[in-house]
């Protein structure tokens, strides 16, 4: 036999009454039944019922054994009597009793415990990591984030993508973030930077002439603590293609990202047609450029019905340049109670309030409510019910000004008004592509142009479209939107040294900036670039959102604590004199 | 038609004669034959004949490009010339009739070309790495590796192992070699630290209940520069199992590597058994722990045939503790000419020589020669021959003194040999077990005892075999060798809290140094850890070894240079005053 076991605590059932096994786990708990001991004895793969009674030879033994405690047992296997089989698991219908038992690993009092419910502080969580893994739901959230990256990686390959692994010690890429650096010994002085993305080295393969790169890639930032992101590293599926367009890219990561749901989404449905929106209708519509889809509420331009208007607030408002009113639709909002609150939650989030119309059962039919409906009078409401597309039983909310000063709450009251309206299908994954983003945009205090977003897109247009208002030019630029979370981000490169350079000069940076900046791929650009595309897809958010996890450190084997410690390792540490002098360092003392 | 390609470049054969098409590619070279301008346009997957005559209307534009650029064609498919097939290549019946181009990507003048076979200085290759990655021979290394990746992937897979990641930037774990240390901004003055391997990690997964863990794992070693080795990261497939012995482990892992090699092999032979052989045998028969068994050559002691013989040195030698003769047979190498030239050799490396006795035709047969057997006589001659199993026209070469004086040249001697004669199967995978290494060695000058290899590993009859000699404790240690390089290293880990700290104290290391330095794997185990082991194979080895390449950059994407520079991105590179605020460092200057 097995020198510790002969079967794990899942393989045991009615067909192997009878047999003589060997087991090995952890006692998941103990329970004294009349003087029989129950032990629950817990493997990775299940669980199974041994016991011991009084007359046992071993008896003293196992009476010694506590919780968490890792045993090996050698016992008889039989089968429960019918009415005690436990039909919820796949050992259910035997109990194993004990001949011989070996202590493997003893342990001494729990700071956690791993049997129930009970709930523990974060930090001890994280300081007995190793006990809260042993927790079914943790357990399972890290396998599922092993299944899904084996999936993701699965269906790369089989569409004819390479992994390739890029350098991780490296040089400094700004891209947004702080980099993590790290001192070289070899050169005193000077540092490397870990990767904040692998950009630069996924498109370094392209140049290299490679045709489809992926990689599950850790990143590096140096960002300050925020509970729904690691505060040092995250990883992603990075992906990287030549000679596409941007629907080939999202010909190549729909089907992996779907197919990855529809397997790990335990039975929610998966949209299969994902939207293209332009970023500037996504604004419009929903406020934000990661709208949830699974709210219906679709927001609209309803400037026109207050222009010249009794309600003279919008009306004043939209004599000035730039300026409209938008509705958000409240299909069964209709009440007074309702539009008061949400009217509320508008002033808790900074704005003087939202004008409302709601539609009730009147006199000769539907009839509108509410101080604005008197303002403008009934041939204006209607227009608006009819643009809306409400009845009886619903209202509508209005907001006026320049979109920038509303968008934001206007956001979020849609999505307070999907959640109090139950609009919400909360068993679905709703996707949409949010497409045609800005390339540049101005400060709004110094009019300074800046790009909005990846500096390494491509312009539509080219060349030429640079040489219009840098404000009207769009970039082949996208974002992937899941239940209001952005999920996958990407591009269609710009590897043409002459465009980059002008793009760049546009945002206020020289050739010198651009080359000291991004040297490595700048320079490889001039010797025959191909045309180049890709994305990347947050794998951390993804396992988050199958698990239904609200918080990042749920499916992360060891995480790091939000002030970027672990507890369990004892990180960061002061270094040894030794260490800094090898680097040539000194650590300052803190500033008064 | 897509706006890139309708085809990649190794698409087109007889089948598709007549289409048009769309290709897109880099200029592999061009050729003027009679005016007609024949290019070789190559993509990732293959090779195409373009050509272009002077009556097309793109034929000036075709005329400007020159090699690398990368462009795309649209034409017509057309077969060639039976005379004029190519049978070594997909595409060789077809070429294609230019009668569009758009240039897509211009090149400047080439630093290295990628056409032909023009050697250049590795500095060059390193600063354009993205030129040198389109030629054949490098960028199917680079192919390759991904592939294995993936196939040991898979095989882990289906034997029912997980994939976890584990954390990049965390604590300092002392293994051996130098941390990479990363400093902490949100807490100046400590530093994470890259881990040099997962290993505390992967016993803390097993401690969390997980049963079987894999990771193609990167590992972070400040070493000094060395041709085989990266001066900063490798990649290993790392394993760790519970409840396992040390054959449960060799039966995980063989299939996989095997199957690996079978697969990658490009037909060389891999060897399907595995021997096991001891640390002490392997160092006699072979003189080292990662023996070349494609060598056929086995050294054996011969110390009894040369005590009190007339060979004086030896003889005397002998007469020290500790001391032996050691023969190394050298099958055909029965020449004085071959013999004294692995004198010369023994000299070379430092010793005084080495004594020999080839047996060659003589008047009754077989003919004992050299000095050697003159000083022992014919008796004790014949004896080792028969000893050795050698016969007319062999040799055999003898060593003594005490064995660490001399193990190390005999090593190479036995190497040196097997080239000589010839007696190397190259076409051959051959692999063994190296197991039961010491726990412990005694420094040769001062005594004192330490931990040969590693401390983790539990002690062969546990905490008991603690008690005595200390020299004698075998530990549950394995390397894998193949082909004279050590492929794979791992252990039976010591789970035990008490017997760690016992074998740590013994190496003179107190429990406070030990929980000082490895807390968060000593802290876990006090909590009901589970007997585990493991290994740990090294990937770039791997790969260097399928693709009979002896520079590790051969087979790295993007490698750092052995002075650990990255010449393509610049890194390492300065930081900025600002990083350095950031951080609360100074960099001091260099001593004086």
């Amino acid at each position: 036999m097995h020198a510790y076991r002969s079967h794990t605590c899942a393989d045991l059932d009615a067909s192997t009454v009878g047999q003589t096994v060997r087991l090995a786990g952890w006692v998941h708990r103990v329970r004294d039944h009349g003087g029989v001991l129950f032990i629950d004895l817990r493997d990775h793969y299940g669980m199974t019922q041994v016991l011991c009674d009084p007359d046992s030879p071993v008896f003293a033994e196992v009476e010694k054994v506590r919780a968490e405690w890792c045993v090996q047992i050698d016992g008889e296997v039989k089968a429960r009597a019918p009415e005690l089989v436990n039909p919820k698991i796949p050992t259910g219908e035997i109990e194993v009793y004990i001949r011989g038992i070996d202590v493997l690993g003893r342990s001494a009092e729990l700071p956690l415990q791993v049997f129930g419910d009970q709930e523990y502080p974060e930090e001890t969580r994280l300081r007995y990591r190793f006990l809260d893994l042993r927790r079914q739901h943790l357990h399972d959230n890290i396998v599922l984030r092993s299944d899904v990256v084996r999936d993701l990686r699965q269906r790369m390959w089989d569409q004819g993508f390479n992994e390739f692994q890029t350098p991780i010690i490296t040089a400094s890429s700004p891209e947004g973030a702080r980099d993590f650096l790290v001192p070289s010994r070899l050169h005193p002085g000077k540092f490397y930077a870990l990767p904040q993305a692998p950009q630069q080295f996924k498109q370094l393969i392209m140049v290299s002439g490679f045709d489809k790169y992926f990689q599950i890639a850790p990143c590096f930032r140096d960002e300050d603590p925020r509970a729904d992101r690691s505060p040092t590293d995250f990883y992603q599926l990075d992906l990287e293609m030549s000679f596409v367009t941007q629907d080939d890219v999202f010909d190549a990561i729909q089907p992996v990202v779907q197919g990855c749901f529809e397997r790990f989404g335990k039975g929610r449905k998966v949209d299969t047609v994902w939207p293209q929106i332009s970023y500037a209708d996504a604004a419009l519509w929903y406020g934000t450029d990661k709208p949830d889809l699974r709210n219906p509420i679709k927001m609209q331009v309803v400037s026109e019905h207050f222009r010249g208007s009794g309600f003279a607030i919008f009306a004043k408002l939209l004599e000035q340049e730039g300026t409209e009113i938008r509705a958000i639709p409240a299909p069964g909002g209709g009440s007074r109670k309702f539009c008061d609150r949400m009217n509320a939650f508008a002033q808790k989030e900074g704005l003087p309030g939202m004008g409302y119309i709601f539609w009730r059962e009147g006199e000769s039919g539907i009839e509108a409510a509410g101080p604005l409906a008197k303002n403008i009078g009934p041939e204006r409401t209607e227009a608006i019910r009819q643009q809306l597309g409400l009845g009886k039983g619903d209202a509508a909310f209005f907001l006026g000004g320049k979109p920038s000063s509303f968008e934001r709450v206007a956001a979020r009251a849609r999505v307070q008004i999907g959640e109090e309206l139950d609009l919400v299908d909360r068993d679905r994954f709703a996707f949409a592509w949010i497409v045609d983003f800005p390339m540049y945009e101005a400060d709004e205090e110094t009019g300074e142009i800046d790009f909005s977003h990846n500096p390494f897109s491509m312009p539509q247009g080219g060349l030429e479209a640079l040489d219009g208002d840098p404000l009207k030019v769009l970039g082949w630029q996208y974002d992937l939107a899941c239940n209001g979370y952005e999920l996958v981000s990407g591009a269609i490169r710009n590897h043409k040294p002459e465009i980059m350079f002008k793009a760049f000069e546009i945002a206020g940076y020289g050739e010198d900036e651009v080359r000291k900046r991004f040297g490595g791929m700048v320079n490889a650009f001039q010797y025959g670039a191909p045309p180049h595309g890709g994305c990347a897809a947050g794998i951390d958010r993804m396992v988050m959102l199958l698990a239904d996890e609200q918080n990042i450190r749920e499916v992360i084997m060891f995480p790091m604590n939000q002030r970027a410690e672990d507890l369990m390792m004892g990180a960061p540490s002061e270094p040894s004199n030794e260490q800094l002098r090898e680097l040539r360092l000194r650590v300052l003392p803190p500033e008064e």
